[in-house]
């Protein structure tokens, strides 16, 4: 074991997910057990929190309301979208990040978030060898896109494609029932990775079951495939319900969204911010197909419905957590704990340690061979892949009909450092 | 009990919900159990169907099909929005509805439905008393939207109202997460009545929690009053949410979704379809508070979320459909299964029978000293009728990490009449 002694902290980045919190109490409940931690700090709102050092004490807090952190949707530690420029081009923020960690002894740092926060801690780790600086930093994944490379899966996207096949059997049920002919359009998110999407297909029984098509970001959308697809179903069965990427783009790459939206803005990445593809569609349907179309925007529902989580996904998100504290005490820095699936017949899961240089900013996308020829469903491939992760529910509290989550009281450490202002 | 010995027949209508086929289920169990009733049919698609002589025998499907009914959501029987016109006007339908009835021997009919399907069932049982034709015709109320007049609620709102609950608490907490001032703004259904979006209130714990306001169908809507509670959450808490009825209007009574929409049709009743308010509000709010604004419609999710249904609800929408059964067979005809509370600390329901005629047709709305002096959230009293509505669990069986949810064979019988077109 390390024989390096300190105080610990964690931070979330990123969009939330139904189990990035189940991350932070493995993290936090195994620290709190360290012999060689002896404080327990959590930034708020992840990179800038430690940048502005608003920090909190764990130890302080309930321990009732950690334990529930293990349920609880969202990201209880407060989330940031601040991008780390490269060291050469930003080294104040590095400089100012450990001069926080020193000021209050920080020795181990875990990072709960996707790929932007890989890199976050990589670079972290990497400027702190650089300088001298004693600290263990560690990786913990999650996003619901489930894209970041290596690892089997990413926590977070079981719960995801627990829900979205859980409701979208409900919604086909939902968009069948008339004796008319109607068509529905499902809109998931994953802007470049459909795993979210191809999750749909979890929902289908048999044949006639929704949904009847997926369309995937992988795969170059086609509105004359598109009106012959649902045309096709509505033949047969009389209703047509599909399922649909946000981030569909034409054969000349251009974003089906954007051929619609009026209000197409980008994110602190850079990344356009898409929504509306279903209005796009429907549109589409109602000028050349049918005029009854119902559009089901999963939008925000689908990455923190922890109502209908997958209990092995808040299981293994809680062992990712764990483990990345057990690995850091063990003297690892710059990795991620990776989650691999052990070969044979029943399901396991197990972790791994993965060089952080490996996995920032590379995304992990569905593989033609696991889309059918016509592009527009999945193979029987993505459906054992994703079968064992939507396995299993989770306990929760209710309290007067609703589901109890945490409330941690965040009552934030006296400053030592000047103020710094994060933009 | 009743002399009367025949053959059921029971449908549905309307809009699917979670516990719709849980009234179904209480009629097709306790009729299978009768002496009085030989055959259970229903009818493909409401009175549709019937008109089209399209039928199917309950006693040939498998019972554990019909029983996984009482969890399946929307409507297995299948619905239309046919709506039949008064008697004077198409005498030809009542004459064919009796015709198919007297063809299978139906002396029972269960119509479970909203507004219009109770108009239906009373219309039906006044014609058969004025041409002679012995038959027992009960309505079983369900509407996800809570807006039948008399019974203190109706089927189908409980479980709507638990699931807008948590996943408005879940989203609240997603969208407080960042460092930055966000807007959320959560459409739900109710075209007139507020019941659904009133339900959202049942996700708020503390002030600082999700939503911070609520707009009704039943107060006019006006921007600068929306402008300036958005902007005071922003301030008090740096996030926004709030939950908007499809139908709020403005002070001339125009739908502000119309303010928006392109596509805006009417359906087969001539109301308004509406759809779209997040997306006028949403322009709004980045015109004039904030630019990061996310919509979340929570469209038909909402209605057939039977993985979050209401336990309470679940139970009395199976006990509406039992007693529509035992009331007929005491020879009650043209009523309507209602819900009682009784009075005391603890909630009780029990079922009364309500004449038809007094409520096909009428809408109960939010009476104006149930919403704050604003105009813009509940009182405590909507917050006391709708949490005993929402209380309990189902037991769901899981399959692959889904819900099983119930399958019929649904063998149209052969017909004895001349084919019928329904328009």
């Amino acid at each position: 074991m390390s024989t390096l002694k300190g105080n610990c902290l964690v931070a979330q980045s990123g969009g939330p997910t139904s189990v990035i919190n189940a991350s932070a109490c493995g993290v936090i409940q195994e620290a709190l057990k360290a012999q060689e931690i002896d404080k327990v700090y959590a930034a708020l709102h992840g990179v800038a929190g430690i940048l502005n050092e608003d920090l909190f004490l764990l130890n302080e807090e309930k321990p009732e309301e950690v334990e529930l952190l293990k349920v609880t949707p969202a990201s209880a530690l407060g989330s940031c979208r601040y991008k780390l420029k490269s060291i050469e081009a930003s080294e104040g923020d590095y400089k100012r990040i450990l001069e926080v960690f020193e000021a209050h002894n920080i020795r181990y740092f875990f990072y709960i978030g996707g790929n932007d926060s890989m890199d976050t801690a990589n670079k972290v780790s990497q400027y702190a060898q650089r300088v001298g600086y004693e600290l263990k930093a560690m990786g913990v994944p999650k996003t619901i896109d489930d894209d970041l490379p290596i690892t089997d899966h990413t926590p977070g996207f079981g719960s995801t494609a627990k829900f979205i096949a859980t409701s979208l059997k409900e919604v086909g049920l939902d968009a069948r029932v008339y004796d008319y002919q109607t068509v529905t359009i499902c809109e998931l998110m994953g802007r470049n990775a459909g795993w979210i999407t191809a999750s749909a297909a979890l929902a289908k029984d048999k044949e006639d079951d929704a949904p009847h098509f997926i369309y995937l970001p992988e795969i170059p959308f086609s509105f004359e495939q598109f009106e012959a697809d649902v045309k096709s179903a509505l033949q047969k069965y009389n209703y047509a319900v599909v399922a649909v990427s946000e981030g569909i783009k034409n054969a000349e790459g251009k974003y089906i969204a954007e051929l619609g939206a009026e209000n197409l803005t980008r994110d602190a990445f850079g990344h356009a911010q898409l929504g509306g593809v279903c209005d796009v569609l429907q549109s589409y349907v109602q000028k050349n197909i049918c005029k009854k179309v119902r559009t089901v925007n999963y939008s925000s529902i689908q990455r923190c419905a922890a109502h209908c989580a997958s209990l092995t996904d808040n299981e293994e998100a809680y062992m990712a957590g764990q483990m990345a504290v057990r690995y850091a005490l063990e003297g690892n820095t710059g990795k991620m704990v990776g989650l691999i699936r052990e070969a044979g017949p029943e399901y396991k899961c197990t972790t791994q340690l993965i060089d952080l240089n490996d996995v920032a900013n590379i995304e992990k996308k569905i593989p033609r061979e696991w889309v059918n020829e016509a592009g527009n469903f999945v193979t029987q491939e993505v459906i054992d892949y994703i079968k064992p992760l939507i396995a299993g529910e989770v306990k929760l509290q209710m309290v007067n009909g609703v589901p109890r989550y945490s409330r941690l009281e965040k009552k934030l450490v006296e400053k030592k450092l000047e103020s710094w202002n994060v933009k």
